[in-house]
Protein backbone atom coordinates (compact mmCIF):
# COMPACT_ATOMS: atom_id res chain seq x y z
CA UNK A 1 0.00 0.00 0.00
CA UNK A 2 2.67 2.26 0.85
CA UNK A 3 5.11 1.72 -2.28
CA UNK A 4 1.75 2.32 -4.22
CA UNK A 5 0.75 5.27 -2.46
CA UNK A 6 3.90 6.91 -3.24
CA UNK A 7 4.19 6.03 -7.13
CA UNK A 8 0.58 7.32 -7.01
CA UNK A 9 2.33 10.88 -6.20
CA UNK A 10 5.26 10.84 -8.27
CA UNK A 11 2.48 10.10 -11.13
CA UNK A 12 0.45 13.25 -10.30
CA UNK A 13 3.54 15.71 -9.73
CA UNK A 14 5.55 14.41 -13.26
CA UNK A 15 1.78 15.18 -14.75
CA UNK A 16 1.27 18.29 -13.09
CA UNK A 17 2.85 21.48 -14.70
CA UNK A 18 4.04 23.05 -11.40
CA UNK A 19 2.56 21.86 -7.91
CA UNK A 20 1.32 24.35 -4.78
CA UNK A 21 4.84 24.20 -2.77
CA UNK A 22 6.57 24.67 -6.14
CA UNK A 23 4.70 27.80 -7.18
CA UNK A 24 4.72 29.03 -3.22
CA UNK A 25 8.51 28.84 -4.17
CA UNK A 26 8.49 30.68 -7.70
CA UNK A 27 5.77 33.90 -5.68
CA UNK A 28 8.52 33.97 -3.15
CA UNK A 29 11.15 33.87 -5.01
CA UNK A 30 9.86 37.04 -6.98
CA UNK A 31 9.05 38.61 -3.61
CA UNK A 32 12.77 38.18 -2.27
CA UNK A 33 13.73 40.03 -5.53
CA UNK A 34 11.06 42.81 -4.92
CA UNK A 35 12.05 43.45 -1.35
CA UNK A 36 15.79 43.60 -3.01
CA UNK A 37 14.06 46.65 -4.59
CA UNK A 38 12.38 48.22 -2.25
CA UNK A 39 15.92 48.15 -0.47
CA UNK A 40 17.72 49.47 -3.02
CA UNK A 41 16.34 53.36 -2.80
CA UNK A 42 17.74 55.89 -1.35
CA UNK A 43 14.79 56.15 1.42
CA UNK A 44 13.75 59.48 -0.28
CA UNK A 45 13.62 59.00 -3.53
CA UNK A 46 11.61 56.02 -2.49
CA UNK A 47 9.02 57.84 -1.20
CA UNK A 48 8.88 61.06 -3.82
CA UNK A 49 10.74 59.83 -6.98
CA UNK A 50 8.34 58.88 -10.22
CA UNK A 51 8.23 59.37 -13.97
CA UNK A 52 5.39 60.36 -15.84
CA UNK A 53 3.03 61.05 -13.42
CA UNK A 54 3.19 57.38 -11.89
CA UNK A 55 3.11 56.63 -8.50
CA UNK A 56 6.59 56.47 -6.34
CA UNK A 57 7.68 53.00 -5.69
CA UNK A 58 6.73 53.26 -2.08
CA UNK A 59 3.23 53.05 -3.12
CA UNK A 60 3.51 50.62 -5.83
CA UNK A 61 5.57 48.35 -3.16
CA UNK A 62 2.33 48.95 -1.09
CA UNK A 63 0.03 47.76 -3.47
CA UNK A 64 1.95 44.20 -3.66
CA UNK A 65 2.08 44.67 -0.09
CA UNK A 66 -1.77 45.15 0.22
CA UNK A 67 -2.99 42.75 -2.40
CA UNK A 68 -0.76 39.63 -1.15
CA UNK A 69 -1.98 40.09 1.99
CA UNK A 70 -5.32 39.75 1.88
CA UNK A 71 -5.11 37.86 -1.01
CA UNK A 72 -3.23 34.70 0.07
CA UNK A 73 -6.35 35.00 2.74
CA UNK A 74 -8.80 34.95 -0.49
CA UNK A 75 -6.45 32.02 -2.12
CA UNK A 76 -7.04 29.86 0.81
CA UNK A 77 -10.37 30.42 2.61
CA UNK A 78 -12.19 33.15 0.34
CA UNK A 79 -11.94 35.72 2.41
CA UNK A 80 -10.13 38.82 0.53
CA UNK A 81 -8.97 40.83 3.84
CA UNK A 82 -6.63 41.12 6.12
CA UNK A 83 -7.08 42.84 9.87
CA UNK A 84 -4.47 43.38 11.27
CA UNK A 85 -2.70 45.56 10.81
CA UNK A 86 -5.63 46.38 8.28
CA UNK A 87 -4.55 46.24 4.79
CA UNK A 88 -5.60 46.07 1.11
CA UNK A 89 -4.91 48.00 -2.39
CA UNK A 90 -5.54 51.27 -0.95
CA UNK A 91 -3.72 51.52 2.18
CA UNK A 92 -0.79 53.89 2.36
CA UNK A 93 2.75 53.19 2.84
CA UNK A 94 4.17 53.34 6.36
CA UNK A 95 5.94 56.75 6.89
CA UNK A 96 10.06 54.90 6.66
CA UNK A 97 11.74 52.60 4.53
CA UNK A 98 12.42 50.14 7.77
CA UNK A 99 8.72 49.81 8.32
CA UNK A 100 7.70 48.93 4.67
CA UNK A 101 10.44 46.38 4.77
CA UNK A 102 9.10 45.10 8.39
CA UNK A 103 5.47 44.89 6.74
CA UNK A 104 6.83 43.00 3.60
CA UNK A 105 8.63 40.37 5.89
CA UNK A 106 5.00 40.20 7.82
CA UNK A 107 3.36 39.26 4.83
CA UNK A 108 6.18 37.00 3.92
CA UNK A 109 5.86 35.01 6.85
CA UNK A 110 2.14 35.23 6.69
CA UNK A 111 2.28 33.35 3.30
CA UNK A 112 4.41 30.85 4.12
CA UNK A 113 1.84 29.89 7.35
CA UNK A 114 -1.11 30.01 5.01
CA UNK A 115 -0.02 28.56 2.05
CA UNK A 116 -0.12 24.82 3.12
CA UNK A 117 -3.31 25.02 4.36
CA UNK A 118 -5.17 25.53 0.61
CA UNK A 119 -6.48 22.56 -0.83
CA UNK A 120 -4.95 21.21 -4.23
CA UNK A 121 -8.56 21.30 -5.77
CA UNK A 122 -8.66 25.17 -4.39
CA UNK A 123 -7.13 26.53 -7.73
CA UNK A 124 -10.10 25.60 -9.97
CA UNK A 125 -12.61 26.99 -7.78
CA UNK A 126 -14.57 30.37 -8.95
CA UNK A 127 -14.03 33.14 -6.82
CA UNK A 128 -14.79 36.46 -6.50
CA UNK A 129 -11.11 38.03 -5.59
CA UNK A 130 -11.56 41.22 -3.54
CA UNK A 131 -15.05 41.18 -4.34
CA UNK A 132 -13.98 42.96 -7.59
CA UNK A 133 -12.58 39.91 -9.79
CA UNK A 134 -14.06 36.81 -11.13
CA UNK A 135 -12.38 33.88 -11.84
CA UNK A 136 -10.78 30.74 -11.12
CA UNK A 137 -8.17 31.17 -8.32
CA UNK A 138 -5.09 29.77 -10.29
CA UNK A 139 -6.11 32.82 -12.44
CA UNK A 140 -6.50 35.43 -9.86
CA UNK A 141 -3.55 33.76 -7.99
CA UNK A 142 -1.12 34.67 -11.51
CA UNK A 143 -2.76 38.00 -11.73
CA UNK A 144 -1.35 39.02 -7.89
CA UNK A 145 2.15 37.38 -9.49
CA UNK A 146 2.17 39.02 -12.54
CA UNK A 147 1.12 42.38 -10.71
CA UNK A 148 4.13 42.44 -8.58
CA UNK A 149 6.46 41.26 -11.69
CA UNK A 150 4.89 44.17 -13.65
CA UNK A 151 5.20 46.87 -11.21
CA UNK A 152 8.68 45.96 -9.97
CA UNK A 153 9.68 46.37 -13.51
CA UNK A 154 8.80 49.85 -12.77
CA UNK A 155 10.42 50.24 -10.02
CA UNK A 156 13.65 48.89 -12.18
CA UNK A 157 13.47 52.26 -14.43
CA UNK A 158 13.42 54.37 -11.57
CA UNK A 159 16.33 53.07 -10.07
CA UNK A 160 18.30 53.43 -13.63
CA UNK A 161 16.73 56.71 -14.10
CA UNK A 162 18.33 57.32 -10.56
CA UNK A 163 21.87 55.94 -11.57
CA UNK A 164 21.45 53.10 -9.26
CA UNK A 165 21.82 49.50 -10.59
CA UNK A 166 18.92 47.48 -10.03
CA UNK A 167 19.27 43.32 -8.67
CA UNK A 168 19.89 41.16 -11.70
CA UNK A 169 16.04 39.72 -12.13
CA UNK A 170 17.15 35.84 -11.88
CA UNK A 171 18.37 36.54 -8.48
CA UNK A 172 15.62 35.50 -6.72
CA UNK B 1 -15.05 2.27 -18.62
CA UNK B 2 -16.08 5.59 -20.76
CA UNK B 3 -17.37 7.34 -17.33
CA UNK B 4 -14.76 6.22 -14.82
CA UNK B 5 -12.19 7.74 -17.32
CA UNK B 6 -14.40 10.87 -17.60
CA UNK B 7 -14.07 11.38 -13.65
CA UNK B 8 -10.37 10.50 -13.36
CA UNK B 9 -9.80 13.73 -15.82
CA UNK B 10 -11.88 15.56 -13.89
CA UNK B 11 -10.41 14.74 -10.52
CA UNK B 12 -7.15 15.26 -12.69
CA UNK B 13 -7.97 18.42 -13.27
CA UNK B 14 -9.25 19.81 -9.68
CA UNK B 15 -6.19 18.76 -8.68
CA UNK B 16 -4.00 20.57 -10.81
CA UNK B 17 -2.92 24.02 -10.17
CA UNK B 18 -2.87 24.76 -13.65
CA UNK B 19 -3.15 22.65 -17.10
CA UNK B 20 -0.97 23.12 -19.69
CA UNK B 21 -4.19 24.88 -21.74
CA UNK B 22 -4.73 26.87 -19.19
CA UNK B 23 -1.48 27.75 -18.79
CA UNK B 24 -1.15 28.53 -22.92
CA UNK B 25 -3.77 30.74 -22.51
CA UNK B 26 -2.25 32.48 -19.72
CA UNK B 27 1.14 33.19 -21.98
CA UNK B 28 -1.02 33.98 -25.25
CA UNK B 29 -3.11 36.64 -22.97
CA UNK B 30 0.64 37.71 -21.71
CA UNK B 31 1.57 38.10 -25.37
CA UNK B 32 -1.41 39.95 -26.56
CA UNK B 33 -1.24 42.54 -24.07
CA UNK B 34 2.40 43.00 -24.98
CA UNK B 35 1.71 43.62 -28.56
CA UNK B 36 -0.63 46.27 -27.32
CA UNK B 37 2.37 47.99 -26.01
CA UNK B 38 4.52 47.75 -28.93
CA UNK B 39 1.61 49.18 -30.98
CA UNK B 40 1.17 52.07 -28.36
CA UNK B 41 4.66 53.54 -29.08
CA UNK B 42 5.06 55.99 -32.29
CA UNK B 43 7.07 53.81 -34.25
CA UNK B 44 9.85 56.83 -33.86
CA UNK B 45 10.34 55.96 -30.03
CA UNK B 46 9.43 52.62 -30.41
CA UNK B 47 13.13 52.60 -31.68
CA UNK B 48 14.74 55.17 -30.07
CA UNK B 49 13.43 56.00 -26.70
CA UNK B 50 14.86 54.95 -23.60
CA UNK B 51 15.36 56.25 -19.57
CA UNK B 52 18.71 55.87 -17.94
CA UNK B 53 20.59 53.98 -20.59
CA UNK B 54 18.00 51.08 -20.85
CA UNK B 55 16.75 49.71 -23.78
CA UNK B 56 14.58 51.12 -26.55
CA UNK B 57 11.38 49.33 -26.51
CA UNK B 58 11.66 47.38 -30.12
CA UNK B 59 14.62 45.91 -28.79
CA UNK B 60 12.98 44.89 -25.37
CA UNK B 61 10.19 43.65 -27.41
CA UNK B 62 12.63 41.73 -30.06
CA UNK B 63 14.04 39.94 -26.59
CA UNK B 64 11.10 38.41 -25.73
CA UNK B 65 10.68 37.16 -29.88
CA UNK B 66 13.82 36.53 -29.52
CA UNK B 67 13.74 34.26 -26.65
CA UNK B 68 9.83 32.59 -27.00
CA UNK B 69 10.76 31.61 -30.43
CA UNK B 70 13.13 29.25 -29.20
CA UNK B 71 11.79 28.71 -25.80
CA UNK B 72 8.44 26.76 -27.40
CA UNK B 73 10.54 24.65 -29.10
CA UNK B 74 12.74 24.04 -26.55
CA UNK B 75 9.99 23.36 -23.55
CA UNK B 76 8.44 21.05 -26.49
CA UNK B 77 11.48 19.26 -28.08
CA UNK B 78 14.40 20.34 -26.13
CA UNK B 79 15.79 22.24 -29.02
CA UNK B 80 16.63 25.68 -28.02
CA UNK B 81 16.51 27.65 -30.83
CA UNK B 82 14.66 28.90 -33.75
CA UNK B 83 15.42 28.54 -37.45
CA UNK B 84 13.31 30.46 -40.27
CA UNK B 85 14.00 33.19 -39.84
CA UNK B 86 16.91 32.57 -37.62
CA UNK B 87 15.86 34.00 -33.71
CA UNK B 88 17.62 33.82 -30.70
CA UNK B 89 17.81 36.93 -27.44
CA UNK B 90 20.60 38.62 -29.86
CA UNK B 91 18.63 38.74 -32.72
CA UNK B 92 17.99 42.79 -33.82
CA UNK B 93 14.74 44.27 -33.88
CA UNK B 94 13.75 44.53 -37.64
CA UNK B 95 13.62 47.76 -39.42
CA UNK B 96 10.22 48.92 -38.91
CA UNK B 97 7.12 48.55 -36.67
CA UNK B 98 5.19 46.83 -39.13
CA UNK B 99 7.79 43.87 -39.85
CA UNK B 100 7.83 43.69 -35.48
CA UNK B 101 4.36 43.30 -35.41
CA UNK B 102 4.72 40.80 -37.76
CA UNK B 103 7.03 38.79 -36.56
CA UNK B 104 5.26 39.00 -33.52
CA UNK B 105 2.66 37.15 -35.00
CA UNK B 106 4.12 34.22 -36.75
CA UNK B 107 5.57 33.82 -32.79
CA UNK B 108 1.78 33.65 -31.66
CA UNK B 109 1.27 31.57 -34.30
CA UNK B 110 4.20 28.84 -34.12
CA UNK B 111 3.19 28.69 -29.86
CA UNK B 112 -0.58 27.75 -30.76
CA UNK B 113 0.96 25.47 -33.26
CA UNK B 114 3.42 23.48 -30.89
CA UNK B 115 2.04 23.95 -27.62
CA UNK B 116 0.11 20.88 -27.73
CA UNK B 117 2.46 18.55 -28.47
CA UNK B 118 4.20 19.20 -25.21
CA UNK B 119 4.03 15.96 -23.25
CA UNK B 120 2.40 16.94 -19.46
CA UNK B 121 5.12 15.34 -18.07
CA UNK B 122 7.60 17.68 -19.86
CA UNK B 123 7.20 20.16 -16.95
CA UNK B 124 9.12 18.41 -14.73
CA UNK B 125 12.01 17.47 -16.85
CA UNK B 126 15.31 19.14 -16.30
CA UNK B 127 17.11 20.87 -19.47
CA UNK B 128 19.17 23.86 -20.32
CA UNK B 129 17.48 26.44 -21.78
CA UNK B 130 19.18 28.27 -24.79
CA UNK B 131 22.52 26.30 -23.64
CA UNK B 132 22.36 28.48 -20.23
CA UNK B 133 19.81 28.20 -17.88
CA UNK B 134 19.77 24.55 -16.00
CA UNK B 135 16.08 23.90 -14.31
CA UNK B 136 12.76 21.97 -14.75
CA UNK B 137 11.01 23.06 -17.66
CA UNK B 138 8.33 24.54 -15.53
CA UNK B 139 10.71 27.52 -13.86
CA UNK B 140 12.35 27.80 -17.37
CA UNK B 141 9.22 28.92 -18.66
CA UNK B 142 7.91 30.83 -16.03
CA UNK B 143 11.24 32.63 -16.44
CA UNK B 144 10.35 33.77 -19.72
CA UNK B 145 6.26 34.79 -18.88
CA UNK B 146 8.43 36.38 -16.10
CA UNK B 147 10.98 38.66 -18.22
CA UNK B 148 8.14 39.64 -20.62
CA UNK B 149 5.83 40.88 -17.98
CA UNK B 150 9.56 42.74 -16.48
CA UNK B 151 10.18 44.42 -19.88
CA UNK B 152 6.75 44.86 -20.64
CA UNK B 153 6.20 46.98 -17.55
CA UNK B 154 9.28 48.80 -18.60
CA UNK B 155 7.76 50.22 -21.51
CA UNK B 156 4.40 51.19 -19.64
CA UNK B 157 6.97 53.89 -18.32
CA UNK B 158 8.44 54.67 -21.60
CA UNK B 159 4.71 54.89 -22.84
CA UNK B 160 3.91 57.15 -19.48
CA UNK B 161 6.87 59.59 -19.59
CA UNK B 162 5.92 60.23 -23.28
CA UNK B 163 2.49 61.11 -22.00
CA UNK B 164 1.08 58.41 -23.86
CA UNK B 165 -1.73 55.66 -21.67
CA UNK B 166 -0.94 52.71 -21.87
CA UNK B 167 -3.20 49.69 -22.44
CA UNK B 168 -4.63 48.76 -19.40
CA UNK B 169 -2.90 45.49 -17.28
CA UNK B 170 -5.57 43.48 -17.05
CA UNK B 171 -6.69 43.76 -20.77
CA UNK B 172 -5.81 40.47 -22.34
Amino acid sequence: METNSIQATDTEISATVISPAELLEHWQGHRKLSRKVIEAFPEEQLYAFSIGGMRPFAQLAMEMIGLAAPGIRGVAFGDWTFGEPQLDSQTPPPATKKELLDLWDLVTEYIDHIWPQIPAARFHEHDNAYGMYEGPIYSLFLYLVDNEIHHRGQGYVYLRALGIEPPAFWDR
